[in-house]
């Protein structure tokens, strides 16, 4: 990072799906919680007019100057994954009707491609931090219509939920092309979210339950109902504070997953091992065949089943609700 | 066995679900099938009142005369495993109108406990070779409606399927209350059996839908719902020789019995190497919670199917269709 006065830094957590996913597509709702895992990024202003992003976690690096890009480290991948926060700057910058060059330093404990929301909290958390920078005042609002913005360059037609959890925190209970509700907890909602390394495409999945909604429609169907009154009865327990309600319908949910085919044996391996170990309740988070799953746990059986799913193969984190959102602070 | 001159056997098959289990009891479809796997009971007659009766594959012999039962081999539960074929044997005798002692010996390939109908299997060729015997004309009507006699000391409230499958062969859907309806399928449905040594009690997990679907109505009955529409589903792939949505559809219904909380582990290990290895499609079969999985089968993948299950754990058994039911003939 070349020399620097001003600094300032922002913060935006990570999501997970509680349940809901896949019948999302199909206008049902979904559950979707902010956790704390978060996305840091420190902007500071620059001599000349170029962009310069370095993100320590994706060990990638690079220069935006007069339309070209200069590759720092990474290879061929870097430009693609830096040019999401180069627009998210850009676009802050536009609204603040300013021109400046400017260094972009993100950090992040997300794992990445892993249905976490990661690319969402890095956009949101680039706006917020060159908001405060430019000492623009950015409304929530207006910071989650720029990471809108620029999550479209990275999923195809994104929902907005990820966008929307990372700035404003919480649990939200979502209805594609309905306003997002946020839900008041009761519950302490403790996860343990298990990671199988397995790589997947969140579009070929969803595209399989396409194909098989159309092949067996009559049998699909109700499926689909059925993960939505899941994430109806999951709210419902979510504010009454019924944990362990929650976790029999985030078992049920897991089981309909798997009937539509997006469950993996790397995922069950980890929710029987969860399972086994005393969760509440476990299921696969996201797109499925592979990525991330989620334990719903007691403070007092979390180390067990932490460990039950390093056993069985994956990377297990710990997970609490994240209330706060995007956070802002200027530094030095 | 005591020296005689005539001797009858008869031989009766074993059934598996092909799917519908447990929606069965909320008055959906189920699909089942007489598999080549059978009991075989010959009967001859003694010169006394005896009954004797010896059971190879439970090794337990005993004898019944004069109201009091006389240990032969295996023990205290002996008798309770031999009652129910002194039932089948003097229900027949009372429709003969005839009094006489009889020694029936009973061998079968098919597991017991394992959810395969064994039971019903051997009351029906026990009914079938004590008619030859005494020269009585049963029609199969007659011997299945004997063998439901002889079934309700067995399990509790039976459907009547069993000992009608057992008579019958053949595929049949069935609905609770109705009459049983024979399915013409031009489908050569090859399986690999997959027992998980593991047992399970019926009744306990019955009771566990049941309980499930009083505390999540709204989610279960649609599940409930979508298992009967599978079996539709299924009953048209079965008469369209379909097989590979047959697969599928075995597929999504095991994914909604996991759903119902009737998997577990060991079956799923079972289920996942039989589609690694190229299976159409797999899923539990009968009450779940252990007991056996069915794998669908193209030839030529049968032996890598085989082999895949027995990797994984389980005792793997090839079965097709069996289409004659029960036969009898008479020894010597």
């Amino acid at each position: 990072m070349e020399e620097s006065t001003l600094k300032a830094t922002a913060s935006a957590p990570a999501k997970i799906i509680l349940c809901g996913e896949h019948a999302v597509v199909f206008y049902e709702p979904a559950i979707v919680m902010a956790i704390d895992k978060q996305a840091y990024v420190t902007v500071e202003a620059r001599s000349d007019q170029a962009i310069y992003i370095k993100s320590r976690n994706l060990g990638v690096s690079g220069r935006y100057e007069r339309g070209r890009f200069k590759l720092g480290v990474g290879g061929g991948a870097a430009k693609s994954k830096l040019d999401p926060i180069r627009i998210a700057v850009e676009k802050t910058l536009e609204l603040a009707e300013k021109k400046m060059g400017l260094n972009v330093l993100v950090d992040s404990d997300i794992p990445v491609a892993a249905g976490l929301g990661s690319s969402a909290a890095v956009a949101v958390a680039t706006i917020a931090a060159t908001g405060k920078l430019l000492e623009t005042s950015l409304s929530k609002e207006k910071i989650c219509s720029i990471a809108y913005e620029a999550e479209k360059t990275v999923h195809e037609q994104p929902s907005g939920i990820d966008n929307y959890i990372s700035t404003y925190g919480g649990i939200t209970i979502f209805r594609r092309g309905e306003k997002f509700t946020p839900l008041e907890a009761r519950a302490n909602v403790i996860l343990v979210i298990g990671n199988t390394k397995v790589s997947r495409s969140t579009g070929l999945l969803v595209r399989h339950v396409s194909e098989l909604k159309e092949a067996y429609p009559k049998v699909i169907n109700p499926i689909i109902k059925a993960i939505g009154r899941i994430s109806v009865s999951a709210a419902n327990a979510l504010q009454d504070g019924e944990l362990k309600r929650l976790g029999e319908l985030m078992n049920v949910n897991h089981g309909l997953l798997y009937a539509l085919g997006v469950s993996s044996e790397e995922l069950d391996q980890l929710v029987y091992a969860a399972r086994r170990a005393g969760a509440l309740g476990a299921k696969l988070t996201g797109a499925g065949g592979g990525g991330c799953m989620i334990a719903l746990v007691t403070p007092d059986k979390l180390e067990k089943v932490r460990r039950a799913i390093r056993r069985a193969g994956g990377i297990a984190m710990l997970a609490k609700k994240n209330d706060r959102g995007v956070q802002v602070w200027e530094e030095k």
